[in-house]
Parts: structure tokens; sequence; C-alpha cells
């Protein structure tokens, strides 16, 4: 007999970074950090977790391709809800006893890997998600969330929708260091995100690797987690409880360019804005600058691609914009160009549009979202336990 | 009658970072700096001052080109020279009255304006002491620094040889913020110094606005004066007394850094450095890499030309690689390419030539250099008092 459930795990991206760990193993962050979850409609990992006694060993497969789980991460992860569901079945003897059987986990991703997203925190949001269910865990996001965590820092904050904050905690073991929800997506809902994904053939500092090298040389790294960044928090979190877009975006803008400046401050210095990234900073510079008001916010983690975010009454000067520079991009199905709105006072003929629409190979349209749901989808065939196209 | 006197003024480029005023009227700055004087063979100007009654008012040319001395900065500090003039001439009747005289200034560049160098430090220090020679002013160059800081204020740095400290003061007048020497270029006479000319099609912020920029809107920038930059300059003025050149140019590119990550959290964000910057960067650390040992030190001012210094021994590997990706530009000619030497270490196959070597437009090799001197040209025309070559 093979057991199984199924949830989805969504994306989420940093308004209020985290870089730099107190803790290597257990992820510990050195400050708290903000995200928007974004729309599992656009972006996210189905994953059907199964297990059973006829299965030899730990699988994981993702859009078919095998994975191994046989990771320092992965393993920590599974060995917390193993140990989760053993409780349950200590207390229960009506539960059938399944914590020990093998585990074949497969995923399938909505957007294409070539996209160059992170997608470690919506696999291993979705994955703990279905797990959970097939172990009819307790499904309290945050305690789910400090799983997550071991197994990809950010990831802890895609176990929630809407708007997320990852509190960095106090104590040794990390018990504290778990997402809450600052706000449903409900609370504030127009809020959309428009993705640039830039192309750059540079391999960048993996971010571990990088937030560590932040940490042991960056000058004026402990000046950010200590003294701008607590501030940041919890002027950033009242922004978006009174959903105050101007604020919430200069707040964002600050905070990707605090942390990009701690990585240049590293040494040798870490990179992770480009040519193409800096001149997409100048296009909402610029943008905002004409609308007289701050309309959009551009936020980059740790590489060249942009995440831009606006609210929908605003979408008409900001796609509009985009549109312009970006009209030859694959992602623009959802937008109607007819409905772009360019200022009279944004520059347009001042910027050289081959210039500034170089290096970006595509948009994605999406919006905030909700946190991970189960769905009645089942990836793993229940005769053979592999995946159903594999 | 035309009273006329020439001296020279070399550029200097700064190894700890003079970014933020205290005072913009007076150029008083937020923190100590320090830098290299650079060679005069190689990158200097050369200014003729002469004064006469029958003149009709101050002009100054460039290359032949006129410019304008009817600016805040060029005005005070003529005021100044006058000032010094007067109080001789009212202490010595056998003094000629000439303070009052309207002066004719003619200067002369040994490199050309496309290099893109920042040439009114080496402009200012030129004129000041020729107008100081032809006023015969004590010549003592921390007194002349006051004045040429109230022209441009790194210009002060470049009264002097060698290696030179701008000492940031505490007067509100500014009477203390002045230039020392460090120590003189026979100290440390092995100090070279190679300059990738990168060129760049837009605009960088000027200095000017940048500083204030980054003084009122970076949270970083603080720390970066009162913590940082303290515990630096005295770190770097002993590397430099101590000759320890790998600590120097640690010291060195980690102030790069620093300067250009407050930039970067500055609001908006500026960006002096682009992509041939950073490939620059990622070449000089792989030297250092790959030699062991800090031999190299890559240094940006508020633009994308890197400066590189090292140590004459070490000539053959920092020229040795700098030539394999740059042999095609102008200004090789001192360098014999058969001396290079690639250490086996760099990874020269794993970086592509092409992408390493774009972006840069020219070289320039030259090394520590001496301060201002009197020479015997004549760039004034004794008869017209305009430009002789005009």
């Amino acid at each position: 007999m093979i057991y199984h459930a199924t949830a989805t795990g969504p994306v989420n991206i940093a308004t209020l970074k985290y870089w730099g760990k107190r803790d290597k193993d257990l992820n510990l962050p050195t400050n708290n950090s903000i995200s928007v979850t974004l729309d599992q409609a656009d972006l996210r990992t189905l994953t059907t977790a199964s297990c059973s006694s006829d299965f030899k060993n730990d699988q994981l497969w993702i859009n078919n391709v095998t994975y191994s789980l046989d990771t320092p991460r992965s393993k920590q992860v599974l060995a917390d809800l193993r140990s989760l569901r053993k409780e349950l079945e200590a207390n229960d003897d009506a539960l059938p006893k399944i914590a020990e059987f093998p585990l074949h986990i497969a995923s399938e991703n909505n957007f294409p890997t070539a996209a160059g997203l992170a997608s470690s925190a919506a696999g291993f949001a979705a994955m703990i998600s279905a797990i959970a269910l097939l172990y009819k865990l307790p499904t309290d996001p945050s305690e789910l969330s400090k799983i997550a965590r071991k197994g990809s820092g950010s990831a802890c904050r895609s176990l929630f929708g809407g708007y997320v904050a990852w509190e960095m905690g106090k104590l040794d073991n990390g018990e504290d260091s778990k997402a809450v929800q600052i706000a449903e997506k409900k609370h504030w809902p127009d809020m959309k995100a428009a993705i640039l994904v830039v192309s750059d053939m540079k391999k960048d500092v993996p971010s571990t690797s990088g937030m560590q090298l932040t940490v042991q040389t960056s000058d004026l790294f402990q000046h950010r987690i200590e003294e701008v960044v607590p501030q940041r928090y919890e002027e950033m979190r009242n922004a978006i409880l009174n959903k105050d877009f101007p604020k919430f975006a200069e707040l964002t803008m600050k905070d990707s360019n605090s942390f990009h400046a701690v990585c240049l401050d590293s040494y040798p210095p870490i990179f992770y804005l480009n040519d193409t990234s800096k001149n997409i900073i100048k296009l909402i510079n610029l943008l905002n600058q004409s609308a007289g008001e701050t309309i959009a916010a551009y936020t980059f983690d740790a590489g060249p691609n942009a995440v831009i975010y606006y609210e929908q009454k605003n979408e008409k000067f900001v796609l509009g914009m985009l549109h312009h520079f970006f009209s030859h991009l694959e992602g623009w199905a959802k937008y109607e160009p007819q409905n772009g709105v360019i200022n009279d006072s944004f520059p347009l003929s001042a910027l050289d549009r081959e210039v500034y629409s170089r290096g970006v190979s595509r948009i994605i349209l999406t919006q905030v979202g909700e946190g991970p749901t189960q769905t009645n989808d089942v990836l793993i065939d229940l005769e053979s336990g592999l995946p159903k196209s594999n």
C-alpha cells in the first residue's frame, strides 16, 4: 500500500533581505526579514509525498529528474518530520506506523527552470506541506516553517501566503526562529509583481558562501544588522499594516540597496547586480520621478533578476513603461498594451531603447498570493511508486 | 610689464577615499583620506601664471581652450592667494604691488583629456603653485593645500609628492583641514600604478552631488566615517611607513569597496562601477590568489576607471597578466612583453579573453611621483599676454 498526499508551495520574494547566518547548521539568521508570497497560479511547486513499506529508500524527483535527498539539509528536514509523526504514532495506536517507511517524493514546477528563479523556497514549502499532510501532522505554518528554515533559510517564509516575516529569534536551538504572517493576502490584495529575468553568463557566488563572506569581512555589515534592519523591520511591518505603498516601496528599495552594498563591502567583493540590473533601477527611479510619487519598487536577491512591486491601480503606468522597453519578451500574455500609459514627464527620448532593453530574457507578471494548499493531484503512480510521467 | 612664473602639478589617486563633506562651501570632508601622488612624467599639468597692469581681467586657458575663472571656487582660490600677496606687499615696500593685477593663466596637460582622468587636482595644484611662485609666497605645501582644498577637495593632496594624507580637521573655518606628507617618494619608490581607462557612455553622478546624496541618505555612511575609516587611516598610514604592500593593498581594496558600497546604499543608489570594472576586480583577485599573496591592489574613484597599484618587483606578474587581456590598448610603450610572467595557477583558460578585455580603452603605466615643481617653461607670450600657441 502506498500512502500519499499532495500540496503546493509558493515562491516568496524578500522586501527586507535575509543575508547572514548566526548559526550555519540550523540556518539561524542575523536579522529579521520580510517577504511577499507570490501567486501560485504563476509560480509554484506541486509535490506529492508518498511512502510505503515496499519502497527501498527515500527518493525525490523534480520535473521527472532524480535529485538526491542524501544531503545534510534534506536529511534534517525528513528526520524532523518523521520525528513528529513518531510522536503521533506513539500517542495513537489507531495510526498506521508509516514514519519509517521510505518516502517517494515527486515535484513539478509550473515555471521554467531556465527562468533562474530560486525554486528552493517553493520546493521545500511544498515538500514539507505534503509530508505534513501525509503524516497528518498539526499544520501550524509557523511550526512547519522551522523545519523549512533548516532546509533553506528563506523557505520558511513560503509556509504563509500574503505578507510574511521571518523572526530571527534569540534561542541557540532556533526554536523561536520562525515565519509569522504579518497580513493575509486579502488585507492588501492589490500588490502586483513583475519579475524581469536577467540573463547573465557569469556564475554568482552562491548565497550560502556569499553571506558567510559578508559576515566575516564586511566592516559595514554589523551596522546593517544591528542598527539599520531592526528599525526598517518595524517601519516595513507598519507600512504593510497601513497599506502605505510609497513607504513600503521606499523601504524595499533601500533594503535592496543596503543588502547589495554589504555584498560589495565584502572582501573580495560580491556583485549580484550587473549593468542590466542598474539600468532597471534607473528606469524605476525615473518612473517614480515622473509620477511625482513612489508607484513602483525594485528589489534584487542574490542575482541580477529584478522584481518590481506595484499596486494594481498603477499598473497602466508601470507596465506601460516596462512594455515600451521589454515588449519583445515572453510573458506579456496577461497584459493589454493598449492600456499602458507613459507619463509625458517620463524622459523616453533621453533613453536609448536598445541599451535599456538589453539583457532581459523574460517577464513574469504576478501578484501577492496564498500559502501552501492541499490538492487532489497525484504525481506518483500508485502502482509503481514512481513519478507518473516517468 | 608681465610678471610670470611656472609650476607643475601632479595627479593623485586616493587609496583611502574622500567621500562626504561636512562643509560644502569650504570643502571640509567628513573623514581623513590618503593618496599616492603619481609621476608627472606621465600625468601632470604645467601652468604659467602671469599678471600685468595691462591685462583686462583674470583669464584661464587649458590646452589653449578658454575656461571661466568666474566660479565661486576659482574666485575663492584667487582671492586667498591675492590676500597673502597683499600681506607681503604691506610688510615690504620693495615688493611690486601686483596683487590686484589681472591674472593670465595658461595650462597644459600632458595626458589626453579623453582619458577621462580627473584633472582638477593636478590643475589646481599647478595653478596655485605657479601663483605662489609669481607672488613669492611662502611655499609650505600644507598651507597652500588649504587653498587648493577650497578649489577642489582632493586637489589639496596634490601639493605633496609621495604618500599624502588629507587631515579632515575639526575647526569650523577649515584652517586645520590640510594635506600632510606621510612619506616622501624616496621612502617607498617602488610603488607602481597601472591605470585602466574604462570607456563608459553613461554620465556619472558628479562627485559633489553624489557625496551630498550619500551623506543625506545612506544608512551605512555614518558608520563608515565614524568607525571604519578612522581605524583604516591609522592602519594604512602604518602600512606606508612600514612599506607593507600586502597590508596597504588590502586596505586600499577594502576602502574602494566600502566607498562604492555607501554609494550603492544611497537613495537613489549611485553606481560608479560597471561590468568592466567588476571584471578588472575579478582579474586582480585571481592574480593575488594565484600569487599566494597580495601583489596588486585595485581602486576606483567616482567613475569606472581602475587604478592598479603594485610594487616594481612584481611588475612581471601584474603587467604580464594585464598584457594578456589588454595588449590591444594604447599605452604599453614602456613595457616589454617578453618580461611578462603568468603564473601557472592563474586560471587563464577559465577566463574568456574576449569578455575580460572588453570595455577598456587605454592603459597608463606610471608610478609614485614628486609634488609640484617650478620650471623654466613659459606658456604665456610675454608680448601679448596670451597663450603662446594661441
